[in-house]
Formats: structure tokens, C-alpha cells, sequence
């Protein structure tokens, strides 16, 4: 296997740490806008089938050329969901694979935002999917930790532990705390903004999908390993539009573990118009420039990625399941924590950005091996789930499951 | 009497609405940094009393040529705090006597900004007192509403109303709203936060000033005539800084009231560092640009002067006094309310503007008859409170009284 790794931001270096510690794939091309983060990510691992090349996401014909360059069967993207339909429509334009951790982006209904989906997280890459079946080519969406490994473990309750389902929860939580700052998200802040103040969607049997207001039906959900109990609220995320696809389920949802105060913060930076995109006007050194008030947001907080070594505590992704097994009513909570001391002494990676990362890699050795085949748009459900979990053990970074 | 006013913003104009009702001035000339908005205020009032020029605030030769070439004997200054300095020294360089509504900014403390007074409001004023006085000229500091009437209401309490006074404390509430708006601050926001999160000042008899922690102290106090009670906290003022000079009393605070939202809203632009004034760096057009987060929180909020017509309810100022008359407790509010609806109609001003700008009138009036006479720089503690109490209500905006 020849991998072409668009992005070497937090993400993409994790991947390039974890996937140098397994033979799996000949070559990794990593490749970001920024030619030195490129080269940076492959310095650090020091292992000769890696190469850094330039290349804007944007650009087709260059990420099409370069595929082609490399003689790379496969293109891992890790970059942020803008540049997700370029790269999958690269990737198909060049007869490559494709693997992604988030989906072609949303667009609220035009009238009815909070009740009725518009356009749908994943929809621009499904309307797309004769295409790479009849081509036999695969595009595996959303294989990061969530949506990832959490599709994964849907698949596995739907197979193993239960005959039938009444409810999927994704449920992602963690008692993460950065040193010298009083408020650091883990996450880049612009990709949380557009989570979590998009309208939220759940999908109900019979009913289909639908959304809410975003922050819909709180809950406290007790997270395990230490980490206890978090507010989580209804987040729009790919899951709820991946599982019903291959998983017969009478309700799925994820929840966010924003916790009281991530999620003040945010709704008022709603209220202030501070998460807008579009540009407003303000006085600069030369005169009036026209900026984006959510970059302005990003750029007055620390960059996640930097923040390591100054964090501490556990992330936690998983998916409560309820239904029945045998007759008897059963509820399982099946999840992965990362402990931010472990991932940054092991793969010098901090918790949230390692516990992405490792699960495309596990799913491209998966490919590479042939445990996982198929052609078209999958999600991660679409594939047996035992295979997947038994080697992310291997790696070292073993999955539990609470009865509950 | 003959008047130089310099700014003819919100409060400037509406200055000149309600002096245009008054005979006792000959003649007022509006200035401002932008000759349009001077014409316009002038045009407004339609009173061959007024005329307009275009002055930069900064330039005390300038400023001191107008008030030579007019003839006036006292300069009013309508501008934001910045240009106090520059406005007082023009005024006692052309001889004139000088009134404005907010004093010389001060500067926190470098090590202990949370414990102790670093350069105060108004030093900077006080330091030149001994030159007025000795020419006997008179700088009335701090004489718009807060500070201005909140001081005449201490003095007043001081005189009539209490033997001895354990505490005065400023409060000023609202329950303004503004259609079409979630959020929509009724003066500027970027005033409002360098107000809000400089170290708020005390004064304690004994032990004199000092600063505590932004939002400190915080209490619901009941406002009147329906605005009811409102969450406040200490913010950094010029009355504490002014009556502890004239009066007597144990402490001396000053609390705005905020309400629990504006505080929150006020907090988490402070932890996410959108307060600040230096610039950050993000992404324009045509490549980075540098830009100040506390602008960009600006231009995403609507111009406060703009919303008079869609803003409903009153606002309130006033002074509550705590202490003993004839051996018996006795606890006062002092206060004037303003309802939008009321002074939007009679005056063509926003409520919170009208406020500010009727009270320097009322004083210049007292000034011009000589019910008020002295020299050196004097804050309106150092009068006489019936006249200027008696006037306010002959102006048609009573004030009111509450045992309580």
C-alpha cells in the first residue's frame, strides 16, 4: 500500500508517528499547504518510506497529480472538513481509494433550521457513490474516533451483543485540564464552533432524521477510568447519518461532553455574532480590512495542537447502546480513553489528537490486508467490527466495555 | 455666558436639544473632530444661539484659539475620556473655566492591580488643582449623571438627610431591551469593557482607596419605578473618587448593575482574550492583517447611538445612603430615571444619552446665575445640592426618593 496523507497539522503527524511503527504500507507521502509542516511531521519519524511534498487541498489537479506521482493507491485525508469534497473528488479522478475522518459539510434547512435537515453531513459524498461502485473503488468516510471507532463499536453491539436496539448513543466525554491557561479547548476551536452551533441531528426510526436547537436534551452521562460524570448535549456529528445506514436502530444520537462552561462560552459567542464566518470590517495599521470573526476567535486562543505538555487527564470516546439480548433487557456502554500523560510520553502526541489518528491507521492496515474490502461510500459500520477492535488492541490501545 | 461644547456625538447633541430650551446662555459653539456631526447637532436645534466649527479634540492650540475667538467663557467637554487632558489644559491655557462628565483615566497598579491604586481618575486633573485655583478658575469634573448627579445625591443625603454616613454606594440598573436584538449593549461596548474589567475602586474611611478583582462584591439591588431588581458588581468609577474628597462616610463603592448575562457575556470575552486591544494576526483577502479583538467584538455588535427607536424601558442612576439621623438607622435611594419612550419623544434622544446630557446643562445654568460659584477643580459634591436638585425638576425630570 501507498498512502498519500493530505495534512500535517495535529492529526496528520500523529498518524505518520503511529503508522511508522507498522509495516503494513511501503510509502506515505505527507503533504500540507505548509511545506514545512510537512517536513516537519516527517522528520520526526525517521523512517525512509515517508516523503513531504507541498499541495493546497483545494487544488485537484494537484493533489491528482501527485497521487499519481507516487504511484499511491489510497489518499488518507486529515485536513479540516472544507477540503473534504477536493480531496474525495481527487482521489476519484485519479482511481484512488479514499479515507476520511469527517464528512462533506451541512447546510441548515433554509426555512425550518431546528426541525428539518437541509443538506446532510456525508450527502455531497453519498449523492456520489455509484460512481466509485461501479468503479470498484472504496471511500471509507468518517474512519477517525468519532465518527470512527464509536461506528465501530455500533456495528459490534448490533452483531454481538444484542438482537435488537432501541437506542445508539454516541457519548464523548473528558476531564481534560491544560496548566496556565483558564480556558484552552482540545480541540480546534473553529471545527467546534461549527459542530456544536450547527442545528444537531437525531434519527428516529420511522421518522427518519430531523434536528433540534443546537445544545438539545442535556444530560449528565458518567464517563469511566476516573473520568465521571459530564453535561453532554445533542452536537451534530456524523454518526447519527452513518450508523442508520447499516444499523437497524430505533433512535441514534451523539452527545458532546462540552460540560457547563464550554457551553456558556459558546453560546455566547453565538449571541455576539463572534462565530460568524462571514467578514466583518474593522480598523487595521492601513486602513480598514475585512476579517472573519471566528478566525479572530481562533486566533486569540492557544493552538490545541502545542498544548501537550501542559495537559492533563483522560479524553473518552464511545457508544451506549440499550435494546435486548435473549429476551432480557441489556445496556452496554463500549468506549477508548487516552490518557494525555500516556499518548505524549509514547507518541509525544496529545490525548484528543493521538485518539483520532490511530483509527484510520489500524483501518488502512485493515485494507491492506485485506480484513476489510468493499467498494463504494461505507461508513466504518459497513465492515465486520471484530477484525478492527482486535487490532486496535494490538496497537497497544485496548477498547472496554461497561455493563450498565 | 458663552460656551465652547466639543463633541457632538450622542450626549453632545443632545446637549444642545435640551440647552436650546434654556435663556440662560448667549451663545454655544459646537465642536467636533467631524464638522458634519457639529452642523448637524446645530441644524437639530435650530437656535441662532448655535454655530458650528470642526476641532481636533487634541490640539489644545486649537482648541484654545476657538475659545478666544468666541469669546467663551467655559468649555464643555462632550468627548470620550481619551481627550480630557488635552481639553482642560486648552481651557485653563484660554482662561476659561471647564465642565466635563468623566475624568482623566487611570492606570492600574503594576504589581498589585487587584490591591492597590495605580494612578487614578482623575489624578492627573487633581494635580493641576492648584493652578486654577490660584487663578480663580473653575474645572467642574465629573458632572454628567455618574458621576455628575450620583454626587449631588451624596452631598444632598450628606446635608439633609443624615447625621452620620456609613456607607454610599452608586447603583445604576436598567431593563432596556432593544428589538430585533438578542444582545445589543446600550453604550458603547468597547467603553463599557474598559470600564467593566479595569480594577474596580473602593474607599474605605482609614484605610482610603483600593482596588479589588473585576466584578467583585456582587448584589441584586431593587431598582424603582418597575425596573426592579438587577445583578451588580463593583466597577472602577470617578464618584468613589470624588466623594470621599468632600463627604464623610465609612465606604464608599460603586456598582453597576450589569445583570447576570452582560456580566457572563463580559467574562467570557475576557477568558478568551477577545477584550484585548493589541492585535492578533489572522487571515485577510489579500494575506494576513492584524487587527484588535476588542474592535472586531465592536463591529459585530449595532451602533448603541442607533438604536434609540427600537430600544424600550428606563434607566436608572442614583445613590443609596446607609448610616444614622437623629440616633436612628436611616437607609436612602436617590435616584432619576429615565424611561426611552419619554425622552426618545421629547427630545429625539436615547434614554441612556438624554441622562448623561442634562445634567451638565442644569449645572452651566446654575454656573451662569451664580447659584454655584467657586474655583480650583471641584467635583459637584462641592455645591450646593437643592438648587441643582430644585432646576432638575423645573427642566421636567424629576427625581425621586425611597426609604427604604
Amino acid at each position: 500500500m501507498r498512502v498519500l496523507l493530505v495534512g500535517a497539522g495535529g492529526v496528520g503527524s500523529a498518524i505518520a508517528r503511529i503508522a511508522a511503527r507498522r509495516p503494513f504500507f511501503e510509502a506515505m507521502v505527507v503533504a500540507d499547504y505548509d511545506r514545512g509542516r510537512a517536513e516537519a511531521a516527517v522528520a520526526a519519524v525517521g523512517d525512509d518510506r515517508f516523503t513531504a511534498e507541498r499541495v493546497d487541498a483545494n487544488d485537484r489537479a494537484a493533489v491528482g497529480e501527485l497521487l499519481t506521482r507516487h504511484g499511491c493507491d489510497v489518499l488518507l485525508n486529515a485536513t479540516d472538513p472544507r477540503f473534504v469534497m477536493p480531496l474525495f473528488e481527487a482521489a476519484r479522478g485519479a482511481g484512488a481509494n479514499y479515507v476520511d475522518m469527517a464528512m462533506s459539510l451541512s447546510h441548515p434547512h433554509p426555512e425550518r433550521p431546528h426541525e428539518e435537515c437541509g443538506v446532510k453531513l456525508g450527502d455531497d459524498q453519498f449523492a456520489q457513490a455509484d460512481d466509485w461502485e461501479k468503479a470498484g473503488a472504496l471511500a471509507l468516510v468518517g474512519m477517525g474516533v468519532e465518527p470512527g471507532l464509536s461506528d465501530v463499536f455500533a456495528r459490534h453491539a448490533a452483531d454481538e451483543l444484542f438482537d435488537t436496539i432501541e437506542e445508539i448513543g454516541v457519548r464523548d466525554g473528558a476531564n481534560l485540564t491544560v496548566d496556565g491557561y483558564d480556558f484552552a479547548p482540545s480541540f480546534s476551536i473553529w471545527t467546534t464552533i461549527e459542530e456544536c452551533l450547527n442545528p444537531p441531528v437525531v434519527h428516529e426510526a420511522g421518522r427518519g432524521w430531523f434536528t433540534t436547537a443546537p445544545f438539545s436534551e442535556p444530560e449528565v452521562f458518567d464517563f469511566p477510568e476516573g473520568i465521571g460524570p459530564v453535561e453532554c448535549v445533542n452536537v451534530e456529528h456524523e454518526e447519527v447519518l452513518l450508523i442508520p445506514r447499516w444499523i437497524d436502530a430505533g433512535r441514534v444520537t451523539f452527545k458532546y461532553g462540552l460540560g457547563t462552561e464550554f457551553i456558556e462560552t459558546l453560546r455566547t459567542l453565538h449571541l455576539l455574532g463572534l462565530d460568524r464566518t462571514e467578514p466583518v470590517t474593522v480598523p487595521g495599521p492601513d486602513g480598514p480590512v475585512a476579517v472573519s470573526p471566528r478566525d479572530v476567535v481562533a486566533a486569540c486562543l492557544p493552538d490545541p495542537a502545542t498544548l501537550g505538555e501542559r495537559m492533563h487527564g483522560k479524553t473518552c470516546a464511545g457508544t451506549w447502546v440499550r435494546g435486548t439480548k435473549d429476551g432480557a433487557p441489556r445496556e452496554v456502554y463500549l468506549y477508548h480513553v487516552v490518557d494525555n500523560q500516556w499518548s505524549m510520553a509514547e507518541y509525544g502526541s496529545q490525548a484528543v489528537v493521538w485518539q483520532t489518528a490511530i483509527n484510520p491507521v489500524v483501518a488502512l492496515e485493515l485494507l491492506a490486508t485485506s480484513a476489510w474490502t468493499g467498494s463504494g461510500v461505507l461508513g466504518p459500520e459497513a465492515f465486520p467490527a471484530r477484525p478492527f477492535l482486535d487490532l486496535l488492541t494490538e496497537y497497544g490501545s485496548p477498547w472496554g466495555m461497561r455493563e450498565q
